[in-house]
């Protein structure tokens, strides 16, 4: 970039950000001017472009100039009118304001506390849209249960892997862990390779995924019948029956699973059933196709891919289940460091600097009951409490610990000093009421 | 939105693109005034927001003046020059721009085809990131073994996952599959617990993760004797250590573990060795920081995430391996309508169409000797290297059948209508030689 180096200086992305909007409007108006699929060879992109990271910074124009002379023609243009290929993968202008929003933020919501917004209007909009597809209550996190909701994923071979996952261990708390060898998934040959993935990942035994054979017969839908004998054969075997994957709009030929009786199946013998609606989920919110998940109260999950066919930006694949604790189940750990709302003054660092992280906390009254521990946890509470500035902590031997994670591109020095000023306030606040 | 719905309109785009722009930078002015650290309590979203998604859409003043009145409040903002909280999660003129262009393309890049230019930078670049850090040349995709390479995941926790995986199914090829309950795993306590969260996926027995102690004696890093003691006890009771996680700048304090002698360690029991650097590893860019990593040519696997401290936008989380094959085989699946460069006229519907999909072969002549598997190969290849559409194709019942999906907001009844010109000529020209 032009001049000195500013990592988020508002002017600097005001102004190029508006250049790029423009860049990417022009892509937008001769779109149908490219190759709808690229046209390239393999490797034609290493013959452009330096071996070596370059050294100097290039002007915005220059960046634009090898976009459009070495990036383009390596791209397959899925927003073209003329793409018909694979399934839709829709992008629209609220999306693209969206993801626009979305990266001006940056946070990165892996817990409430570290941008409550994000998890609320996760949970609220999964609703939203759960009511549209008009999905039971028992999907919804408001629903009668309590139990139920919804939750992003990246894609729905991730949702098919983390309901695998609840299902897997779910069963094996019942039966011992040791009988993994002994648990068999159902599908269709039509199942997304995702069904396949899962279970390489899971450690489901390759000879244990029954992919059961469709034909045009019953136009590549799975067959009640050969569901059925197979859970007989496997349960006669020893086995143990415990998950099927029905899709509404399979890939090869959007065909749609009998989910209504599947359901009844998975019932009977008590396993997991889950729905696989990527790509025809969307299209099941209008009334006329509504009827195509008739009987997705009998299912344990339910996916669909907003990214494909609801006009949002890749990546945005929604998974609802009747029973978030199986989830949680399988895939919580509790790290002291996520902890929150858990909660100097003379500071002692605690362990060495050896990057950019601070380790410290302040050294208790003699005699203190817990050598600390409440008195930082408190510090850590009242700065935050501030609004001012945001710590973490951690735990080290046993000792409440605050981290003070330096590297923010604005940060600058007067930020550290007044950060600084805060840490003695509260603590010297704390410090007279103990 | 105002007006009528023009999904993808190129200069209602712009004009959008243009407000969002300067609403995003007047926040990055004002991002000092808010609480750096959200002061919402649970629940708060619910009551500023409809039961059920609003029918009528608003225009874009009244979402800027929501997302200020209900959504800002309940964000804990990461690009706060007050935020020190966990780690940095940087981002920077440069990757907002770079996420902009990404969601302007909003391509789906799952194989080569889909956008060579995805694939192919992302492995140049992550060269080019691997000289910076002074990898060994194993690490590169251009190294002398012509094994190795870099690939970006979401998270480091993602990264942990896939390798574990990795030698979890690299192990048991060895011993046999039922061997999964004798495998071990070994860190120190100040390991990122997606490593636990890692070995609960991949099925490793929660007894067999070996949480090695640390302590301020070795400013929290992994005590080599610990670790030696920790396997030798481990194979005289028959178990299978098949695994180290090292650290570069743990979570909690920033320790690093001693990365020379662990990979010896690994190196003389036959186990996979992996280093995540999530947070420091950026720092290692830096001569004066290259020593923490010395040692690093003897890991199976490293990663970094260029999200923390690299300027790059959330998220972007770097692996490298020696070995891609083991990767490959571990989470590799192949299906008949990912393959390409893989391959009417009379066409036939072959399925029925539910949704927006149109599966159809081109009839071949009578006694043709494949049944026009190879014909309807060449139309799709004749047809995509038009650039004029994209499809793509499946198999069913034997038959090589292609995909018209129809769906892209831009898809107008011209392109349609074009789209069967295409096919058509081709379909001719093909038949002519046949």
């Amino acid at each position: 970039m032009e001049g000195s180096l500013k990592p988020m200086d508002a002017e600097q992305l005001r102004e190029y950000g508006h250049r790029m909007v423009d860049f990417i409007a022009d892509y937008y108006k001769s779109i149908e001017s490219f190759p709808v699929l690229s046209q390239v060879k393999p490797g034609y992109l290493a013959e452009l472009l330096p071996e070596s990271a370059p050294n100097d910074p290039e002007c915005l124009q220059d960046v634009f100039d090898d976009i459009l002379q070495k990036i383009i023609p390596g791209i397959t243009h899925w927003q073209s009118p003329d793409y018909f290929a694979y399934f839709p993968s829709n992008s629209s202008t609220a999306g693209f304001l969206g993801e626009m929003l979305s990266a001006g933020f940056n946070i990165v919501g892996f817990s409430w506390v570290t941008s409550p917004a994000a998890t609320e209007l996760e949970v609220i909009v999964l609703d939203w849209l759960a009511k549209m597809l008009k999905l039971p209550n028992q999907f919804l996190s408001t629903g009668p249960s309590g139990k139920g909701g919804g939750v992003i994923q990246g894609t729905a071979s991730e949702a098919i892997l983390v309901v695998l996952l609840a299902a897997r261990d779910k069963i094996l708390r019942k039966v011992g862990k040791k009988s993994l060898e002994k648990l068999v998934v159902y599908a269709s040959d039509q199942t997304h390779s995702a069904l396949q993935k899962a279970c390489q990942i899971a450690g489901i035994f390759p000879e244990n995924l029954r992919v059961l054979k469709t034909d045009l017969t019953s136009n590549y839908a799975l067959s009640l019948e050969v569901v059925s004998e197979a859970i007989s054969s496997d349960l006669s075997a020893g086995l143990i029956p415990f998950f099927i994957c029905a899709t509404v709009g399979t890939t090869s030929s959007a065909a749609v699973d009998p989910i209504s009786e599947l359901g009844k199946i998975a019932k009977a013998f008590n396993m997991w059933f889950h729905i696989d609606a990527a790509y025809a989920g969307s299209a099941c919110i209008c009334p006329e196709y509504r009827h195509y998940i008739d009987g997705v109260e009998g299912a344990d999950s339910f996916g669909m891919n907003a990214h494909k066919w609801f006009l949002t930006n890749f990546d945005c694949s929604v998974l609802w289940v009747q029973d978030r604790s199986d989830l949680i189940q399988s895939l919580s750990t509790n790290p002291e460091y996520l902890k929150n709302k858990a909660s100097l003054f003379f500071p002692s660092v605690v362990a060495p600097r050896t990057f950019s992280l601070v380790c410290f906390r302040l050294i208790p009254p003699p005699n203190d009951q817990d050598n600390g521990y409440k008195l930082n946890h408190s510090l850590l509470d009242a700065v935050n409490s501030s609004g001012k500035i945001f710590l973490s902590h951690t735990v080290l031997s046993g000792n409440f610990i605050l981290r003070f994670a330096v590297g923010a591109p604005l940060t600058e020095d007067r930020h550290i000093k007044t950060a600084w000023q805060v840490l003695q306030e509260q603590a010297t606040t704390l410090l007279k009421d103990y």
